[in-house]
C-alpha cells in the first residue's frame, strides 16, 4: 500500500514511522506546506519522498490528513472532489462534528473515514515524531456507517496493524468526551502556566523549587497554539461547558479555604481520589 | 549514625531507604502511630526496628519528622523539650512558617533544622516508599541561622550524601514559592478530577478515551487528603492568592471563547508556552 501523509509533524510523522515499521505501508509520500518540514522528515527517514498534493493523490491508496482541524476543513473538500474509486481518505483530527458536517452528502462521502488516535505529546514538528506513539492506544472511528465497507476495512486493518484498540462513536459523542478528557486538561495547563509565570515575574525564585508534580500538571502548556486554538474553536460549546464546571469546582475549593471549612475540603479530596479507579 | 524516622510512609520510608543505602545512617528506628505501617516498614526492610517515640529518642543522633504538617505541630514541641545536646531534630514538612513560629524562642531551638525535600509522588504509606526518590532533587533548608552550627552541618552532610541540591530560604519565601509550584498544582488536579468525575456520571464512556495528557494533569488527584488538607490549612493565604489568579486566568480563557476572540486566545497560549524555558 502506498500512503500519503499530509502534515509531517508529531502525529503524521509518528504515523508514517509506524505504518512502515508494522508493514501496513510499503511507501510513504509526505505532503507539507512547510518545505522545511518536508525536508526534515526526509532527512529523518520518516517519509520516502516529498510531493505536491496533486502528485501524491495520483499514486496513493490511502491519504491521511494530519494537520490542524481548521486546515482539515480547507483541504478535505479538495481531496473529496478528487478521490478515485479504491482510494481512501482518513483524517486524524481532534474534533469531528464540523469535519463530518462539511462532507455530509458529498458524492464521495463513502471514501472518507473519520479517525482520532488518542495519543500525542506536547511537542510538534517532524522532530517530535516517535515510534510506537500509537501502540496500545485507542483509535476512535466516527460515524462509520457513512463510510464505504472497503474503505472502513482498510482503515480497521491498519488500526490492527498499529496494535491499537478501536472505539466507535458518533461525532457528537466524540466531541463531548474529548472535551472532558483531553481539551480541558490543556486549558487547565495553559492557565496554570500563565498563573505561575505571572507570579514568578512578581516574586522570582519560584522555579528553583519546581518538582515532578508541577511538571506533570503544566507540561501540556508547551503544546502548540496552531494545533489547539482550532480545537477549542471547533469544540467550543463542549469546552465551555466543562470549563464552566472546572471553574465552579475551583471556586468551591476557594470558598471552603476562605471559610476554613477543612472537613468539607477533606471530603472533596476524598471524592476526587476516586480518579484512582480510572487511572492506572 | 542512628536515625529515627517518625512516620514511615512515602517520604519517611523513602528517606530511610536512602539514608541506609548512601551510608548516611547505620541503623534506622521507625516510629509510627499506625502499628500496621510500622509492621509493613519492617517487612519491607525499610527500617531496622520499630520503637516508641520515648525509646527511639534515647538512642538517636538524628530524629526526622515525616508526618503531615498538623501532626508535626503536635509532636515537635514534645521532641524539643526532650532533645539532648548532640541530637538533631529535622522535619520534612511542606509548610514552614507555622512550624518555625511554634519553636521560635524555645531554649533548644538550635537543635532543630527545618527542611523540605522537593520530591514526592501521589502515593502514600510504606508501600509507596521508593529508592532514589531524592536523588538530584532540591532540599530547601529554612531559617538556618537559628539552627546550631553542628546541627546544620549534620543535615547538610546528609543532604550531600543523598545527592540533593540545597536551597536556603526563609520560611515566608518557602511557603510563598511552594504555593506556586506545588500546592496550586494539587488544587488544580483535585478540581479537574472532580469536574471530570461529575461529567462522567452524567455522560458515561468518557474514560475510554483518556490518554497520557489527561493522566498527567489529574494524577496528583490521587494524593492523600491526610497530607494535603493540613498543607492548604497552614499555607492558606498564599494558596488563596495563587488560586484566585488561576481562576482569573481560566475565566479570561472562558470569556475569550465566549466572545470567539481566537487571536487573543492564540497569544495567551503562546505566552503560556514560555513555561518551556523552565521545564526540561
Amino acid at each position: 500500500m502506498i500512503a500519503t501523509i499530509i502534515g509531517t509533524g508529531l502525529i503524521g510523522g509518528s504515523l508514517a514511522i509506524s505504518l512502515k515499521e508494522k508493514g501496513a505501508a510499503s511507501h510513504i509520500i509526505g505532503v507539507d506546506q512547510q518545505e522545511s518540514h518536508l525536508q526534515r522528515a526526509k532527512e529523518l527517514g520518516i517519509i520516502d519522498e516529498g510531493a505536491s498534493l496533486e502528485e501524491a493523490m495520483k499514486r496513493s491508496d490511502l491519504i491521511v490528513l494530519a494537520i490542524p482541524v481548521d486546515a482539515v476543513l480547507k483541504v478535505l473538500p479538495i481531496l473529496m472532489d478528487k478521490v478515485q474509486p479504491g482510494q481512501v481518505i482518513m483524517d486524524v483530527g481532534s474534533t469531528k462534528k464540523n469535519i463530518l458536517q462539511l462532507v455530509a452528502g458529498h458524492p464521495n462521502r463513502g471514501r472518507f473515514v473519520a479517525a482520532h488516535p488518542m495519543a500525542g505529546t506536547e511537542y510538534s514538528g517532524p522532530d517530535a515524531a516517535v515510534r510506537n506513539l500509537f501502540t496500545n492506544k485507542t483509535m476512535v472511528l466516527c460515524d462509520v456507517k457513512n463510510s464505504d465497507e472497503d474503505a472502513l476495512e482498510m482503515v480497521e486493518n491498519m488500526v490492527d496493524q498499529l496494535q491499537m484498540r478501536t472505539v466507535y462513536m458518533n461525532a457528537e459523542e466524540h466531541d463531548l468526551h474529548t472535551a472532558y478528557v483531553s481539551h480541558i486538561s490543556h486549558i487547565t495547563s495553559f492557565a496554570l502556566a500563565l498563573t505561575v509565570l505571572k507570579k514568578e515575574k512578581e516574586q522570582g525564585r519560584i522555579f528553583e523549587l519546581a518538582s515532578g508534580g508541577f511538571e506533570s500538571t503544566v507540561r501540556l502548556a508547551k503544546s502548540s497554539p496552531d494545533m489547539w486554538v482550532p480545537i477549542f474553536k471547533h469544540n467550543r460549546s463542549n469546552v465551555l461547558d466543562v470549563l464552566e464546571e472546572h471553574i465552579h469546582q475551583l471556586q468551591q475549593m476557594k470558598t471552603l479555604l476562605e471559610e476554613e471549612d477543612y472537613d468539607t475540603f477533606y471530603k472533596l479530596i476524598q471524592k476526587s481520589n476516586k480518579i484512582r479507579k480510572i487511572l492506572k
